[in-house]
């Protein structure tokens, strides 16, 4: 007789929020009951199900598991493992830590909070002796959490970098391959389900800083908040951008980039034009990758599609499984370990950039922009003009620069009568310099 | 004060071995001591180091540390864990056997040990409740074995496969890079470092078997050892095949594929020939990259150096890490939920085939040819007919067929006196059909 029969050894969860994922993770632990069973010694029982309001019919669990009082979760003794999938900060933030408070164990996917309170929770649940896991947070199915929890630990990072936002991977792939304009890629993946109704933390990019935040704190064992992330989202690129780029053999992707300069740290997510053998450009769709960068490995890559919400329950589910099987509470070690880095300034970081210009069609007007470059050490690398009726179009790509060096002389360059606008510009990547 | 200072915890490690993995296993321990203790809350303390000849001068470790017994470590009360790099069946499976008797966990690099007496191993360390990890056996720094075992409890995997040779990757690379022949190219991956002056087990696909009957065990709780392996290796690969690959756009990687059909398991290697966009197309050089794919996941995929030195060395010291910081043994999980599955035969196996074959310049060739195939209800997908001379040479790509129908196709082609020679046909993949 297998435990999952004889159900000597129950372990009862609660789950709050009963939507895709709610119910994915509902169905995976019947579905996969024997194996977890097999895997665990221990039959998974989800208890009670916390939703706003219990009068609307559900799929698949019974009506009897659902609550509207977190209370009936938190005061019951047997439940023992609390898995939050409401999302964003209030009342996730109180469930969490009233249940990690009596010793639950918390599986969470919600990044908004972990990004800025993980900390907090973190040690939380190490005085309480318990674990909080949270690798549905990033990057769906893909485990890069466990693998910098647990493999990397002589590895000795120096950069986790990638795609971690789906949902503009999926615009930016769109716009590139159909010469869409960005609101017409937006559309289409709101219609296909890659974006939802409101995109703007997708677009914004703090969605994305967000999960850079964890990533960061966990590669590099010092407290990351989404407040410490620089961010930059797609919302500017034109689809004449994306035009340019592929002239110039380059894919524009939202990148997430954590990097120690000196053992100080820098993290922050922008719109980035790679070349095409860049192992970044060929991810597309709504798929995500991390690269795990350290003195001890060359370079690691983990890929798959993003948070897809069976995908994300997976990953929920396979934490589960992780704190019935350890003894030793998995995230008591990191915080042990943490520091505390200091950041590397944003204007110190030296990049390579994309500008596009549109100036007056006169004569001189290259020579006047190149000397205000010049007398910022700003150092031209490869120049296009493109004459456009009573105006022209100046694609510029420049030499590594210091940030605040580049920004100084586009200050300039924006007094010059001659520039009527200058767009924001882009950084380009993998010349190798930069990693 | 820290726990590295004050030393209260230490592990006491016996290795064996001290090659290139050995003396990058010592070097790590002392230069990430700080960290390993942090994450730890111990001191890892390499106790002695046996070698073959202690009079052999060596780098790095004191002279003191060595001795020529394994009896000093096996009966040394303080060694708390083994690691084994020395390598082969024996003495290597003795010295495992006995450290794991005495309830020593045990961290070995060994595949071809691991793929022929793994389970068995598993079974002991389970009996004697200590542990045995072997994350360096499989793919260098790549994570691949301890996602398999803790990130896909839910994931219900259908198939895991990829490129888990550098060596061979490398001159595959290398032959399509520069249109070298395979002895050239083989000679190259020597001088620099990425083939051992006997490549053997690499290039006849023995190494690649090897860690896919450990990937496959893994993966699908089966017992699958070496001798489960279909195995092709790629001396066979002729330059011509990479220029006509070339010409049909395609690459040529060494797969190891191990899946599931109806719940049956089959685990081959062999040479493929794959579109440019297909995600392992692109993974060149001596880089490793493994995919899963199940119920619970669309595709993931983690690539990386395969195994360099200090590849190798992170991933044994991430193993040392996770023995120490485990309450719970590691693979006794995995053992409980081992199951018995049967094999799927390799004749049933559904494939896209290409087939250059040498034949009389003479008309009707191809007409008795495409007939015999027809006969045999194998369909042509594509033919190039070139002449060379007196003889011609006919490149084939077929549609997908069972691969017993298409070898009897060729028993009937190769008595054909038209026909002069029929090298081994290679097959195609990544049209979707197959996985």
């Amino acid at each position: 007789m297998s435990a999952a029969e004889s159900g000597a050894n129950k372990i009862f969860i609660g789950l709050l929020g009963y939507g895709t994922v709610g119910s994915n993770v509902y169905n995976l632990i019947q579905d996969q009951a024997v194996e977890i069973a097999q895997a665990t010694g221990a039959t998974i029982v989800i208890k009670k199900i916390l939703v706003r309001d219990i009068t609307v019919p559900r799929q698949d669990a019974p009506a009897g598991l659902f609550t509207d009082n977190f209370g009936d979760i938190l005061d019951d003794a047997d439940i023992t493992v609390v898995v939050e999938l409401i999302g964003g900060i209030e009342p996730a933030f109180d469930y969490i830590t009233s249940a990690l408070e009596k010793g639950k164990a918390v599986v969470t996917a919600n990044k908004q909070l972990l990004s800025q309170q993980g900390f907090y929770l973190f040690r939380l649940a190490r005085e309480k002796e318990t674990q909080i896991r949270f690798e549905a947070s990033v990057a769906g199915a893909i485990p890069v959490i466990r693998v910098l929890r647990e493999s990397m630990v002589a590895a000795d990072l120096t950069s986790v970098y990638g795609i971690v936002n789906g949902t503009t991977n999926y615009i930016l792939t769109e716009m590139r391959r159909t010469g869409a304009k960005y609101q017409d890629a937006l559309a289409n993946a709101q219609e296909w389900g890659y974006a939802e109704a409101d995109p703007t933390e997708d677009i914004n990019g703090n969605d994305a800083a967000a999960k850079m935040a964890i990533l960061a704190s966990m590669a590099f064992h010092t407290a990351v908040v989404l407040d410490d992330v620089a961010c930059i989202g797609i919302e500017h690129i034109s689809a004449l951008d994306i035009s340019y780029a592929r002239n110039l053999d380059l894919t524009i992707k939202l990148l997430g980039v954590a990097k120690l300069y000196d053992n100080k740290i820098n993290v922050r997510v922008y719109p980035a034009l790679l070349k095409k053998d860049h192992p970044l450009a060929s991810v597309s769709g709504a798929y995500n990758a991390v690269f795990l960068k350290g003195n001890s490995i060359d370079e690691i890559m983990l890929s798959g599609p993003g948070a897809g919400g069976m995908e994300t329950a997976s990953a929920v589910v396979s934490d589960i499984v992780s704190i019935i099987a350890r003894g030793t509470p998995g995230v008591l070690e990191d915080i042990a370990a943490w520091r505390e880095l200091e950041f590397f300034p944003d204007d110190e970081v030296v990049s390579k950039f994309y500008l596009r210009l549109e100036v007056e069609d006169e004569p001189g007007v290259l020579a006047t922009i190149a000397q205000v470059f010049g007398d910022h050490d700003v150092s031209v690398e490869s120049v296009i003009q493109q004459g456009r009726g009573a105006h022209a179009e100046l694609v510029m790509v420049f030499h590594p620069v210091k940030e605040a060096s580049f920004r100084e002389a586009l200050e300039k360059i924006g007094e010059l009568p001659v520039v009527k606008s200058i767009p924001r510009p882009i950084r380009v990547e993998g010349d190798g310099y930069e990693q």
